[in-house]
Formats: C-alpha cells, structure tokens, sequence
C-alpha cells in the first residue's frame, strides 16, 4: 500500500502527522513524502521535514495525503501541483486530506458535487469549488476522505486505517498511539465557544 | 519564551508533534529543535525532521519537550543526554514529556519521589527510577509535566499553555487546531479493549 503525502512550506504539521502516525504502521505501509522538489520544507511553526523526492518522481499512489494551514492558499493557483494532484487522483484508491488541504482537491476540480470537510473557518471556500461543505469531523465521499481542522486527522486516520485494514487493527492503532483524548477544555469546535473565533480567525491569517 | 525539543532516531513524531503545534502558538515563543548532532532525524515512522543545532550549542531553556517512543531505550544509558538533559533542567520553568519521554528524565534521576506518567505500556519503568507512575492523561508535580502515550501530548501542550498563557488563549489554541475530538471507536486505553494489549506491546517492541 504506497502513500504518498504533499509537504509545502508553511503547511501545518499536525495535518500531515496525525495520519501519517496511523496510516504508515498499517501492514505493507510503503510512505513517500515529496514535495514540489526533494529536501526539506518548513512548515508554519518553523519545524523543518524532509521531502524524500520531488512530485516529478512520484506518478501514482494507492493513499494520496493532502495536508493544510494557512498557507494553502498560493497551491490553489499552482498548476504544476494541481495537475500532479488530478494525475495522481485519477489512480488512487483514496484521496484525503486534513483541514484546508480539501482546498487544493476542490480547486484541482475534483470535489465538484462531493461532500467534504475543511477547517471551519474556511468552509465556504468549498462551496466557490463546487463542492458541498458539511462541518462533519470526518467527511467520506466516494474515495475522497477529508478531516476537519488540524487534529481531526487523527480521527480521519484512524477511521480510514478502519476501512482499509478492519475495525480490530484500527482500534490497535488507536490503543498504540493512546488515543483516549482528554482535552483540559471543551473548546475545540466554534459552536462551543462562538466568542473565540474572530481572535482565531486573525491569528489564522497569513501576515500581509 | 525559549522552548527546545530534543529529538532522536527513531523518537515517536507525533510525540513531538502534538505540544509543538501548540506551544509554539503562544505569544513569544522561540522554539529550538536539537539533537546529539544538527541535521535529519529519521523517526519511528519514517519521516526525517531537521534538528535546528546539537545539544552542545544549547545549555538553556525555558521550556525542555522530550518526546518518547520504542525506541527511547537507548537514551537511558547514554551519558552525554542524560547531563545535557540535567543541564537543560537545572533552568528550566518546566521540564516536560510525551509518553516515554518521561523515563528519561527518571533515568537522569530527575524524578524521584516526583508522580509522573508514560505510554500505559511501560508505567512500572517509571517505578524502576523511583518516580511514582500516575496513569492519567497529564501529571503535573512541580515543575515536570509528563503526558500518557503519543496522541496525550496534545492534551498536555493545551493543559501547560493554559498555566503559561492562560485559559482563554489555551482555548483560543483549541479551536484554532479544531480539537474537538471524535475517534471512530472507543478504544485509546487499555481498561477499555484488554483484549488487544499484547498485540500493541508485541507491535510497538523494537526489533530483535
């Protein structure tokens, strides 16, 4: 099973780890991480992960990992990225993504009449792609597989770990990486504290 | 703020991972990533991160972030961390851990007679160093805050920017990550799925 996931500089790196922590200890895992060319890429809080190739080299994959940020924005005009994208799609047998990656999928043209998911400040974007926007954490529309914000991959992970691999596996998966989530507050979503979200909103946007 | 997170072949990446997203989203933070040598780290699941300098070129830090893994083992013999790992302690406001991250620290002989937790796997180590395993989610015992196996990290970073920036901006965080968790099953602690404990301690045993 190959998995190829796209970094970008100024993605968010929790997008990318939290499905990669599942998915790459699925049997026969086989993970690619390219970028547009190979080294490594800086992500939003200024960690560095390295490409192991350049999308060039890449042409196909089983698992087609999309992750987001705020600094999705500049791949919606980026045809190179976009026709590997729609290249490496049109093969796969899942295509997922975490947060505004679902961005790039909808601007590849792909999501057209296809529920989805993004992070929820960005929601309406899907629908300017034509897709149709759900705040579900976790949206499976044919094989397009798309999570919420940021720590929704986790959930995205482990629920397509599921489809691939069987519930039992999946719930190893989880017991392994201890995923019984305790957060100290119940402020995850913006239905639960409205009065947040201008401030995330503009701690969100690119500077500029 | 001046946080540094060690990193090391073969370290758990969403170890790292969960309290970095976090914590370097606090006001001021200034992050350093640092290893025995500057450079790629390969991690359990095959992704390099780049560490920013070597342990030598570091003596402080406000904040010190130990990531765990199966692969932590060689750690708690290896001299030239373990004083680092003091060193760093000595000035630290708060020295602090995801999953087995925490054994070295105890084996540094940093916890004594201090509650501190670990991947629920491996909580009688602690016990081994004279540290007093707690299996809940986030220790805090003075200055050392310890979370439980890989994914509690996230918890932990929100529980520490909470002490540090306050329950509002820790909130803020939440939702800016979108952590509203929902794992598909039910299955992140060993109490809840007895039954698949010795598949997960048989998968997460290193090699040989």
């Amino acid at each position: 099973m190959k998995m190829v996931t796209f970094l970008y500089p100024g993605m968010t790196t929790l997008d990318l780890v939290g499905p990669h922590e599942v998915l790459s200890r699925l049997p026969d895992a086989n993970v690619i991480r390219v970028a547009e060319t190979a080294g490594p890429v800086v992500t939003d809080t200024g960690l560095q992960l390295v490409a192991d190739a350049a999308i060039s080299d890449v042409d196909s994959a089983d698992i087609l990992l999309m992750p987001g940020g705020t600094n999705t924005w500049p791949l919606l005009g980026n045809d190179k990225v976009l026709d590997w994208v729609r290249k490496i799609d049109a093969g796969s047998q899942w295509t997922t993504s975490v947060c505004t990656g679902s961005l790039v999928y909808a601007a590849a043209g792909l999501l057209s009449g296809h529920q989805a998911t993004t992070h929820w400040a960005t929601l309406d974007v899907l629908r300017e792609y034509g897709a149709e926007p759900v705040s579900n954490r976790v949206v499976v529309s044919g094989r397009y597989v798309s999570a919420a914000g940021v720590s929704a991959g986790i959930d995205m992970g482990l629920t397509l770990a599921a489809r691939i691999a069987g519930d039992d596996f999946a719930q190893l998966l989880q017991l392994a990486i201890e995923y019984d989530p305790q957060p100290p507050f119940d402020a995850g979503s913006p239905d639960k504290v409205p009065h947040l979200k201008d401030a995330v909103i503009q701690l969100l946007s690119p500077p500029g």
